[in-house]
């Protein structure tokens, strides 16, 4: 078999976490074996899979019933970002919504903790992209608790023990609510290595060009690596469903990354009911009728 | 000179109109020779040109001074979309904010007519893609006046022969706000003759995959087309300035119309003083320490 029958005969279900069982992220692959030869067989997988993900949003938005949000969530330098830009671009960009996620604003402190994610989804017949999302509030929330002190929530709601739990269900809740609204939500964790994490750290250190994208924060961050692997497991573990799974990605090697995050998508959007709008042999019948309307137009 | 010579060394001036005159559109060309010698040719040079952008809206988003909007006009037809899709896929999505205004909805029409547009102008680092715009307020609504009276306007300020002048002036100066906090406008007219516009709205009756894409409504707005001439003279020609240009695209063969698209977005983003932040020797200092923690951390 040679690779491109390996990516094309990929089966998606090892990746795909329904939450039948608790979850280990050790148990979980950060690396498999290639699904390229070189880096334009790469590059050529890529783009077949892109334009057929961008035929599919083009049907789901002549359709305009459904829109998919896809959730990244990933340690700092797991390639979020690189991951985005590689399996979108291509796709009609008026069809695309990218939000990054950053640290909430002050504003965004006085709303639910849902919120500044709820008002940026995407519209029927096109792609919602989170780079970091609500999950945010079960990671790295849970991991620096202080944080929850910020967000003004009453003391009744603060119970240490129970938020976590309430957070986990209310995501539950409002994805399924989503998802009967026409709005399914994909959700991919990028699972990368330690090692793997620390060398893409220092190479954006030794390369002056990436410097720019180096944020110190990202190393304190690393010193929590095991905190931040329980977050994760309970997080996953309290949200995967088998209509909403989690998606466990190897990262360590970026392409194949790309490569299956891009098959998952295609397939997340082959699973849409979506289909063109056909005009009845009334409506039809109109429409021809406005050919001559056009013709007569042309002599005025 | 051979065609790729021809795109190369393609002078912008000849579709920059900057105001020293009054307008007439019927003296700008909708068709120019080809760009192009064949398909593959022009497929080469859009991505050879799109490549390029992606590069500098890279270095406008490490930059983090500088937003760019551009905003496209055009009768029904004339390739908007297509034109939009084709010029920014490739671009990475998230350095992208594409926004179609169709009619305003109630809540809209609760605002001042540039509210929902300025509510989404890009961030800094970004590139902002309205599909049609505030302009529309002095074009569609122009050509259909009746539409004031939904707007919920003071009596005071309803004056039919000083209400277009004042918007024309409103979004001037907008637009130099927006430019002197560092997002320049771009201004696109996508001008596409009336028999090719006809054309065009045959085909997608008669081409029944692309009836959905049909609206009976642009056959009614062809009947205004001189009252569309009118409006777009006026509101080109009282809009364009030497800083903040308008661009006459010719529209009639869509690949020349996305090259030269393509171009101009490329050469605004050249004009923009962007550049990769450098770290001091001080902060390079700093970072080269991180390593070690970096590496600790691995044993941990």
């Amino acid at each position: 078999m040679n690779t491109k029958d390996t990516f094309f005969d990929l089966n998606l279900d090892s990746f795909r976490y329904t939450g039948r069982e608790p979850i280990s992220l050790n148990k979980w692959d950060t690396e498999i074996d290639s699904l390229y030869e070189s880096n334009e067989e790469y590059e050529e997988l890529l783009r077949l899979t892109v334009t057929e993900i961008s035929d599919l949003q083009e049907r789901m938005y002549a359709h305009n019933r459904y829109g998919l949000l896809a959730v990244f969530q990933a340690r700092d330098a797991a390639g979020k970002d690189g991951t985005i830009q590689r399996v979108f671009s291509g796709v009609n960009p008026a069809g695309i919504r990218v939000h990054s996620f950053k640290q909430p604003s002050s504003q965004e402190l006085e709303r639910d903790f849902m919120w500044r994610c709820l008002v940026r989804l995407p519209e029927r017949g096109t792609i919602g992209v989170f780079n970091r999302s609500y999950y945010e509030e079960v990671l790295a929330v849970k991991v620096h608790p202080k944080i929850l002190h910020s967000q003004y929530l009453p003391d009744e709601w603060m119970d240490s023990e129970k938020i976590w739990k309430r957070r986990y269900k209310d995501i539950r809740n409002v994805e399924k609510y989503l998802h009967r609204n026409g709005f399914p939500t994909v959700k991919f964790f990028l699972h990368v290595s330690k090692e793997e994490q620390g060398k893409r750290l220092i190479s954006r250190i030794k390369n002056e060009s990436k410097n720019w994208k180096f944020n110190r924060q990202d190393v304190e961050e690393r010193g929590y690596w095991n905190q931040y692997t329980n977050a994760y497991e309970e997080a996953i573990g309290k949200t995967a469903t088998e209509k909403l799974p989690w998606y466990i990605i190897p990262a360590d090697d970026k392409k194949n990354m790309r490569l299956i995050v891009a098959k998952i998508m295609l397939e997340e959007l082959k699973n849409l009911k979506t289909s063109y709008p056909q005009s009845d042999p009334e409506e039809q019948k109109v429409l021809q009728d406005m050919i001559a309307v056009i013709e007569q137009q042309n002599k005025e």
